[in-house]
């Protein structure tokens, strides 16, 4: 961390703030210029809040030069992090060379419905199953998802296809009720509900963790930095869009964000272009652009009737849809040396 | 909500879908041109799902005319919601003619900084005492609040100085600790956690609503709708500056939204200039401009020793320099009609 | 400047690379950390151009602690710019405790309708007549303004009525036909059409600069450093919205700005509420929320038939709306010390 | 256009209205509900303003349903276009299952240089070579580029190794001086300078159109007509990124609007991964993203010594990283049907 000071400190004045300063267990190396004195901060950094130093009457301005999460970062943790599953010994993984494709409905919405997209999607090579229990909805009017009884069809799906599955819990408290699940899904809605990450951190199981709709790169990694913290270091980002000024989807895919954390840390990164776009006609070029960018995977909607869907019809894709698309994103993996 | 349908919808589809959407209970009008069709939906569309209908495959374009929500909407409840509060007898009430400053420091740190500053606030002109006992912070390294603790020092500085306490909930199990807090905050985070919504809809404490940081007004509006819908109409709504792209400030306060919630909505608006601009030398101009664009109350963050607070210290003024804003405020008061 | 180096630079690199600073004339301070070395830059970095630096392969991180402007900046002409204007023995200014008020329609539509508004406003009170002449419009099929003839009609209503007139220039070329306009806006597509901003500095007439869209307030300042850099330190720079992700007004007024721009720099500054909010409903709230802000003035649109405007009749006051807008405006500019 | 009038309107005033808007030449079809009237305006509706419907006292709401640009709309002219180049003999094409990669340094620093970089990136298998003469710079006190000599050394470069040139053109009345330039760049600051783009629309020229930094799709389509409207629809779209809220990227590439853009137009799109991220370790996977997206090529910066370099190093691919991209782009395009 550099602290810039604003002229005309006082000895006295700077000896103090430094005082202050080393109390966090860091170095203080100072630079004397001739109209600013310059402070470099060498040590654990992440512990100091970069508010209290801005307040001080004496700084002008404060820089980082260490992030601020270290669980998370790629530089402690230089080897990328790979997620194992195995239902009844079919394995499968996110990292590492595999390009793991999720899919399944935006919301449970009937036992038929569910197993029968759940056999289309594993046949045409999905290696998890998504479908929501518990839905978070802007309107107060809209279907909220089948809750308890949408967990126990997620449960039997799974049984039946053999598929992992993956799912959105809103409220920690519900923990318990996900222990069949093999994937818990934090939504954008919820990156920065600390009680929850907190709370996931204790537990053992694998974490989804999605990016808020207005949160930069660094608040997503401090979301994960919150749940390693608690000891759980299972965890893969997703980018699902974020807000933006334009019409023509309901958000903004940032493809972008696959380099920059692939630089940045260790974490797996699948993309979601259902909610990104919020068109099904836009899903297949943004699923192939994300493999190409570098994810390591993909979480796509699909449902055997967009048409009549409950929740998010319109970015859908049908099963026949899903198939085509795994059979290109297939070669494209091929020469990224990845498999599906 | 009018519906443009796509061209050559043949008229066995055409009754199928007016059928689908007469069962919502409203009445379809269909215009007729010679490209297109389009159908007008006449009666309550707020249970219709844009989505649902936007996912159609004979629909061109959807557009609502009427907003989505009904309890916050002005249009069906035309007078201003006033909230009143009384503690020991002392009056204070929000909206109505009230210009209600709601003061305190980010955080409860201690026992004696609250009294001090309570008091401070109180001699100056504030109505409210804010201070956060439970705080959301973007890094799990950082202080995260005195938690109960806190909320007891809350209860006892409302007990010393007379003012109602507001104060942030951030998970719905920990209601029944806020029984002796007279509004509970909603922070910008937490808009749309719906389960924490509709528990605040079941009690009838007056809610104090922050605006998601990339929030439309409608989705404010839509996550006020949740708590009204579970029965609780005391809602004060707070603008607290959305994410942008500069960095002067530390968000952009975006004050015409007071006069476009005035009309459509009859709840009250507060601003938090504190939140929006991150620093302590813009709060000033930023509540002068609020009570003139309409705003109905302030939110501002007054700490007795800026520089040693253990949160957002960069934003918060000392007592003198708020009771000198407040000074300034009751003569743009006066302009106004206002009294705080 | 503050440059962060990378880990394990050799003595030799860091040598070259020192001398490679010096020659910009600026004096290089090192820190040396354990783990870091940071380089201080002191002297005028404004030659030095960022992107080479980060562009370096030594380089970490790079941190400007002077902004990169020095005639726009308030460090270094610490007192306020005011702008004077003499029609015909009628004196006017903006800055310096005069709050000015330019008005009129959003584009010239002929001479009956000019004099109208230039009479109304000026009976009002409005210091300044605008009009557009030469129109930037959204589609090709949309009209363009009156061009020359718009100019002859705002020339002729100067001399009726004798407020200075204000209008949009597009293309330095035309710069002669604006011999008789009084203040040159230039507009927000334009904020960065970088050979118009040098001509501007050429001339020797004052400059209103509209912040671009999406331009940060550095930007705007850079864009008058352009201005002023040829000569020309006769700028008044005006925010106008900038662009955002919710509809419910055309763009997001920054009122923020206005505190940031009065610390940053000492050139005036004035709002624009009709292009900001889109809506004339909102013109009266933002144009208060502005005075108390602290601006020096406004621009206002005001027509005398704004269903039958020709541009953006939408976001127009009447002659009557305006001059009840600007009785009220009045009363706030007497707390602030101000005249209309 | 689907007009929603106010509740309440009186039958002669909607006759007068309807009248008014039949004047533009469309038919006005009315729907009447039991609480409200809707018009469905039928014909050419591109001439009629929007702001103009909407500022009328009669209306409530407006949507469009035809887009407001025709001569770039795919409806009216569905298949794609085509750009033929011809140096020599040796034909280039942008479109048509040509993957165009226009490669080359920011800006022309010296003869030496370019034509160093021009031979590297035509070996590799750059189409185009680009470098701008005239740049457009943030500061009065960057380096602007070299001018007429600038160009003078691309015409040589273009003699040399045989590929077309293109290059920035910032003001309209230097169009004679690019008479040997092939293809003529809009940037992202001047894609809505009109005037500029009616020159544009008067030459014969093909021009590659940048989309602005804060610019909604339809904007930039709206651009592209102004240009065709002249008669000249020889227009290449280029997505550079969009200002965005997070630093981790100079902006946000929008890379679904190569779908969005490939369904409403036929015009082709390419992309220009090195502004838009800036970071020239972020340009790979950005491209093959685009590849895979559909886009119809890339827009890359290569310079020979990317830390000497005068503008923009920071993004620059060296000449050996951008032969590796081609080569792995090459598969890519494959699985496409596409040839680089």
């Amino acid at each position: 961390m550099i602290i810039v000071l604003k002229p005309g400190v006082s000895d006295e004045d700077l000896n103090n703030f430094k005082a202050y300063i080393e109390k966090f267990g860091v170095k203080v190396d100072r630079s004397q210029g001739e109209n600013q004195t310059v402070l470099g901060l060498v040590g654990d950094t992440t512990v100091i809040n970069d508010d209290a130093i801005k307040a001080n009457r004496l700084v002008e301005k404060v820089m980082r030069v260490q992030e601020p999460y270290k669980r998370a970062n790629r530089m402690f943790h230089p080897l990328d992090t790979i997620l194992d599953f195995d239902i009844n010994g079919r394995k499968s993984k996110i990292g590492g060379g595999s390009f793991a494709v999720i899919a399944g409905p935006c919301s449970v919405e009937s036992r038929e419905q569910l197993i029968s997209v759940a056999n289309d999607v594993k046949k045409a090579g999905a290696m998890f199953l998504r479908g929501g229990a518990f839905k978070p909805r802007t309107s107060p009017y809209s279907f909220q998802g089948m809750g308890c009884q949408g967990l126990d069809i997620l449960v039997e799906a799974k049984k039946q296809c053999g598929l992992p599955i993956v799912t959105e819990l809103m409220e920690f408290n519900q923990l318990e009720l996900f222990e069949d699940v093999d994937m818990i899904q934090v939504g954008a809605r919820n990156m920065q509900n600390f009680n929850l990450l907190k709370e996931l951190g204790r537990c053992r199981k694998p974490v989804l963790l999605k990016r808020g709709m207005a949160s930069t790169m660094t608040e997503l990694l401090m979301a994960a930095e919150y749940i390693m913290a608690g000891g759980n270091d299972k965890i893969v980002l997703c980018e699902r869009g974020i807000r933006g000024f334009d019409t023509f989807s309901r958000n903004i895919l940032d493809l972008a964000i696959i380099p920059a954390l692939k630089k940045k840390t260790h974490l797996p990164v699948i993309i979601d272009p259902s909610h990104a776009t919020g068109y099904s006609w836009m899903v297949s070029s943004m699923s192939k652009a994300a493999l190409a960018a570098g994810a390591d995977g993909l979480m796509i909607e699909v449902h055997n009737d967009p048409e009549h869907a409950l929740c998010d019809g319109e970015q859908s894709l049908t099963p026949d849809a899903f198939a085509s698309l795994i059979e290109v994103l297939r070669k494209y993996a091929a020469i990224e040396g990845k498999v599906i």
